[in-house]
């Protein structure tokens, strides 16, 4: 059976950084596509982009293609989106899939759930680039992309781009809380993904406010993406399908 | 080396859905046999089967085959009974192994170990069906086989058989704490098994009550005996050799 | 590449017990020595041996073969000892790769980190063998080496040797927090390691006193160095490349 797939990626990536596992779904016969969000295309104004754009662009995507029964999977900052998504356009879903990714209650931002410590290093890289963020490559390489070889850490890293803060800092609207919505919910967590530090982790952090959930786990970082595409993909579909 | 393995199977199931993981065992050398519980089998009475009758049903099973040296496995609510089991007949028995099974104090029942809005579900479907709970299939297909496809969900669903609710409410009687017993111990965790919702997981909350224990991991569900039984197998005889 | 590897032993073990850990990092193209450590040679005097003797050894050793850009491993208690070289020399390091290991802050000892129940059986095992202490086989077969087979388990633990008690009482003494180290930190954990019981894990109680470190996850007891040293190898390489 083909299912659809809406991939939608974390902050400092687009869509051409998630094609890989894509292609991993796309191998198993579904039909999977990547847009980039507001705020992270070469020519977006980083400096104003907020979440509610980010948002409002990826239902734009999905309305005009007229998809329907998606599975809408979100990777870190992307959770906040398809949160958001969710509460807009429930009615063309199918299921939610969360990849180590942010459950937003109504009214948080996504530095309400990020350690006191990011914010403060968040705060400072913003200030200094016109309200956009980037991660220390001594972060990435030993925090996010903990499972790659210094060539594949570097190598993705050069393929970042400066992300709107103010996406971290807006806090989202959801009329409901997502455990209440009629949606099929996974939440796929990379078992050594050590981006949230140990204390406020991923899952069961995160997962539990999905309600009733479907748990995928599979080894890895937070940027399986890059480090284990081909892995990633079949956890996509196991977390995805029926 | 020849091991003698009684499995001891779950609520909902019988001796027959836990056969293609005795079968892993028997592969390997070993006799393995899989009795069903009293209150499990097609015709035993769902309304007044308690916890005291499916335990003497495991000794009595035990004592006829004249079995010693026994390395006695239970899973889930089996757990129960092979703690029921090994304070009455420890003398035949040379480990136990508790495949994410509840391990209970002196006066626990089974529904003391679980989460409250598990017991609130039970006692309603148990209500309306003669004092026998089952178990709603989205429950089943999110939380408990988490890890199968649809196809292997729905026809293992269609294996389960009503469970005697008295065996959840039934208070045990031990003579002594597990941990005291001079048996071997292992723990068998199915890493994904979500069946026990977080904040109240399986290992290592119920595992530390048999004090010095061998833990065993695999990945998986809380229903590997359908979605992964040679896994499962391989598990069990690492928990359940000397 | 190839990066010059110090593999330091935990108590009860010589350098010899992962000569086949070093085989597999060897053969990745790597240099790798084994010290034992002063306390475990063959005629070093248990009674006395304390821990600034066992960190001078190895502080020794590496200067006697001129060693630099070292990446650092201890096991278990070589988490002490690997602590005290690293604020001793280093200059001479890269990096430091705990192994489920001990990271003490200034003025703890070993024993201060265990469970306390440790403690007590550790105090009467030395009082009564010279202050030299030793594991009870049934806790280093269920605990220490639970994935193994018991005839691997009887040979590693035939290949023990008693251990200098002073190391695990001795209090460190170290010049600034490990955290605060300009060296690369990893911390590769078992996954199936119950030597430090629940409640008091090596991970993440531990691994976090290391502040920005590179996490590595391995299947496996504590005592891999015997029952998988080949997968263990390749966690070592992943935990202390560059």
């Amino acid at each position: 059976m083909s299912d659809t797939y809406v991939l939608v990626h974390g902050a400092w990536h687009t869509g051409a950084e998630i094609e890989a596992v894509a292609d991993g779904v796309r191998a198993a016969g579904h039909t999977v596509y990547c847009p980039t969000l507001a705020g992270n295309n070469p020519g977006d104004d980083r400096s104003s982009t907020g979440l509610e754009d980010a948002i409002a662009s990826a239902v734009r995507y999905i309305e005009e293609k007229d998809l329907t029964q998606v599975r809408l999977v979100g990777h870190s900052y992307g959770g906040m989106v398809i949160s958001g998504v969710a509460d807009r356009i429930a009615h063309r879903l199918k299921r939610l899939v969360y990849i180590n990714a942010f459950v937003p209650l109504d009214g948080e931002s996504l530095n309400d759930m990020v350690p006191p410590h990011y914010v403060t290093m968040f705060d400072a890289v913003a200030a200094a680039n016109g309200n956009a963020v980037t991660l220390p490559f001594e972060i990435w390489r030993e925090a996010f992309i903990n499972d790659a070889d210094l060539a594949t850490a570097q190598a993705a890293y050069e393929k970042l781009n400066p992300h709107p803060y103010r996406t971290f800092t807006d806090k989202i609207r959801l009329s409901q809380p997502l455990a209440a919505l009629a949606l099929g919910k996974s939440y796929l967590n990379c078992q050594q993904d050590t981006a949230m530090p140990h204390g406020l982790p991923w899952h069961p952090r995160l997962s539990e406010r999905l309600g009733l959930f479907r748990l995928v786990e599979c080894p890895g970082s937070h940027e399986m993406f890059f480090s284990n595409p081909q892995r990633l993909a079949q956890a996509v579909i196991e977390a995805g399908r029926d």
